[in-house]
Parts: C-alpha cells; structure tokens; sequence
C-alpha cells in the first residue's frame, strides 16, 4: 500500500489527542496527504452503532410508537454481539475511509484501532483476547498499522490530566485502569516492531520529540526501500518527505 | 441442553409462515413451551441493526443537526460490515430469546437462521461461505439446530404466491432466486443429519403431514435418548410428548 497507516493507543488521559494533533501538523508540514480519524465512531455508521452501545434499545418501541420508550441498558446487550458490533465499526472505518486514503498514498492517523480493542476487553466478560483479535482481523481484512504509539504512564497521573467529568467516570476504577495499562504493555511486548511504548509522564514537548524522531526513522526507512524497488530518475531527490507518497 | 429448536429456511414466499404457524400449535397441544422468533430482528437491538441495514445512516447528521439528512444507501455498508451486523444481530437474538429459552426446556422454532446468511450471501461479493458460517458459529457459540426444514420450490411457484409489493421486488430477478435455491439446496446436501428437505409446491396440508411426522420422529428419538440416560420411575410414562421437559 502507497500511504502509511499510523495508530496511537493507551488509556484516556494519557495525552492522545495532543500528539495526534503534532504528528498531523507535522506531516502536513513535510508536504503529505493526512487524514486524521479515531475509533470508535470513525464513519457515519460506526457513530450510529456506537449509539446503540450506548444507548441501547427501546424494547419493542417499533412495535407500538404509543408507548413510553424504555432505554435499555448497555448490560443487555451480549458480549458477542457487542464485540461483533465494535467490529462491524472498525470493517465499516478500515472500507470506507482508512483503505481508500491509503491506497491515494496518504498519511492515516487514527486515534485507536484494534488494540485498544484487546485492551479493554482483556480480562472482562467472557471472550479470550485470541478471539478478538481474529474478529478484528477478519473485519478489517488483515489491515495492521505500521507503526502504533503507546502513550503510557501511570493511571493515577492519566486521571489528573481529565478534565471532563465523563471522562472521571471512565477513569474511575483504579483497578481497571492499571489492568488495561497491563494489556497494552503486553500487547506492545508481543510485537515490538509495530509498537513504540512512550513514556506519557513527560511534558509535552519531550513526549513529541520521541514520536518525530522515529516517525523521522519510519519515513527515511520507506524512502529507502521504495528506491530500492522502483528506481526512477526522480527518486533519489525527494528526500524522507516524499516516501509515502 | 433441555430444549429443541428447529429452524425452517427457504426463499421468500414458499410458505415458512405458515408452516411455523402449524408447527407452534402442534407442539403447544402436545403441552411443549414453545417460543416463536425469526432472523433478521428477533430482539430490540436486532431490529435497530435491521433498520441501519435497510435504511443506512444520515451522513454527519450527529455533527450538525440542522443540516438535512442524506440517507446513505444500504449499498455504502461496505460487506464486512454488513455481515458482522448481521452476525451482532443473530449474536443477540442466541444470547437473549434463544439460549435461554432451549435452557428451560422450550421448543424454539426460528423462521431463518444462519442458513439464510450463508444462502443469500453466496456468490455474492467478496466473501465466502465458509468466512460466512465460522463467524455464525462464532456469534451464536456453536448453537445450531437440532432440525431444519428447507421449504423447497420452483422459484416461479413460490414468485406466484407473494401478495406483498415488497415481497415482489425482493423477489425480482429470476437468476438470484435460482441461485439461492440452489445454494440452500448444497447446504441441505452438506448436512444430511440436520436438513430435512421439503417439496413446499405441494399443498399446506401436505407440507404439513410431512413436516408433522418428522417432528413426531425427533421427539420420539429424544424421548429414548432421555429414558436411556436419566431413568426415574416417572420417565417411561410420559411418551413422545414429554421428551423436550
């Protein structure tokens, strides 16, 4: 595929958002094609699936529109079918927008993809992370990032840094947090050539210049080897900045 | 487990309704509980995901509500997704309506199971059956029915009795009728043990004889099978009636 496909990971918190904003600026800055996405909800139809997780269902409100909606709670809904639907989200992201942008040789930056995926359902409910991660790959026809950052500190400083109150309540659960960092960090370990685990205490500013400096490493990498295979004329010239496009 | 749940199959308009009809009073006499249900949208959230499906998803509608809405076409659900909804859906409706049902001793009869997924989805787009039916299995934890019956007619016939506008243009196009039909057939002829293959162009009462004797047939098989394991006095005194409590 002619573009690179680049994803951020790690619990809420930790400065996602931040980084995915310079890496986009900086791209941008070095002449490329950027599309910036997220999961959950990257599309039209992620964001309607991801309503009904939410939200849940009225039951049985289509059959009699007289009667008082009855929300169900997102506990009714069976952990298969939860999964399969945060799959569907992700077959729906990958079609729709990621492949297509990709194949134009564009830069992707999606905050989240499958690991976070593995992450949070690791040690909940009934499904082994094996099985997610096949789901995920199938919905996505194999597609994995070139490179994924992991932004990781430690939970209790993560949950300083929220400000929202939503967002306190999904930090809420020490616990929970400090297994999800677990999974991350184990999921990192299983493929050390995807993954940049970073350290997420630092300031901004240090946390930025270790993601430049590898994404520098990835483009000057592809650079070579894209000149590598097809020598043009042209090639030789267009220096780390041209290497995806 | 305690119950039975038997599927019927078919293109539309070989009369499953009414056959499932006489099958839920039969058993009903015969003193069973019995549950009714169908695919796709056996439960609330089936439904929702049904109605995703059919009408696709106002794009950007969620950002910016006074923008009027741009229905997607069902065609912009890229097929991986769809599949894994229709997956979600069946996942749903195992977990909520159906396993539990079979876990309290119920007859659960289902107009459309995962038969009709693997039928319809054949030679259609990029996936195969077997993607098809491994993820079935995955959604629904192995379920399948202990029996289905394949409602089998000559798609002209079946074209014929169609009341519904609606059912018409589904049921336009000679070749994909043909198609399917031979698809259920193959799937019939792959799992002898499972499928009893019906010709549904005779008449209701007919279809119903025969239907009615292989029903007798499977009770009276679990009935044994039932004595054989557990004997306790009261056993031998029930009959055929008594083999799915």
């Amino acid at each position: 595929m002619a573009g690179l496909f680049i994803s951020f990971e790690g619990v809420d918190g930790v400065g996602k958002t931040t980084q995915v904003g310079r890496l986009r600026d900086y791209a941008l800055s070095l002449g490329y094609d950027v599309v910036v996405t997220r999961e959950p909800g990257g599309t039209p139809l992620g964001r309607a699936l991801r309503q009904l997780l939410l939200h849940g269902v009225s039951s049985g409100a289509d059959d009699d529109a007289a009667a008082a909606p009855q929300p169900a709670s997102a506990a009714d809904i069976a952990p298969r079918a939860e999964a399969l639907i945060f799959a569907a989200d992700r077959a729906q992201h990958v079609a729709e927008k990621i492949r297509p942008a990709l194949e134009r040789g564009a830069v992707v930056i999606t905050d989240r993809y499958l690991d976070s995926s593995l992450a949070y359902q690791a040690g909940g409910r009934e499904l082994t992370p094996a099985e997610i991660r096949n789901l995920s790959l199938w919905a996505t026809d194999n597609l994995l990032p070139e490179r994924t950052y992991l932004l990781d500190m430690d939970p209790s400083q993560s949950h300083e840094r929220l400000t929202h109150s939503a967002d306190r309540m999904e930090a809420a659960g020490d616990d929970f947090q400090k297994r999800t960092r677990r999974a991350f960090l184990d999921l990192a370990q299983a493929e050390p050539e995807r993954f940049l685990v970073v350290d997420a205490a630092r300031s901004v500013e240090e946390v930025w210049r270790t993601i430049r400096a590898d994404v520098d490493a990835v483009l000057a990498r592809r650079t070579v080897s894209s000149s590598d295979t097809d020598r043009t004329p042209g090639d030789a010239c267009t220096g780390a900045a041209g290497g995806a496009r």
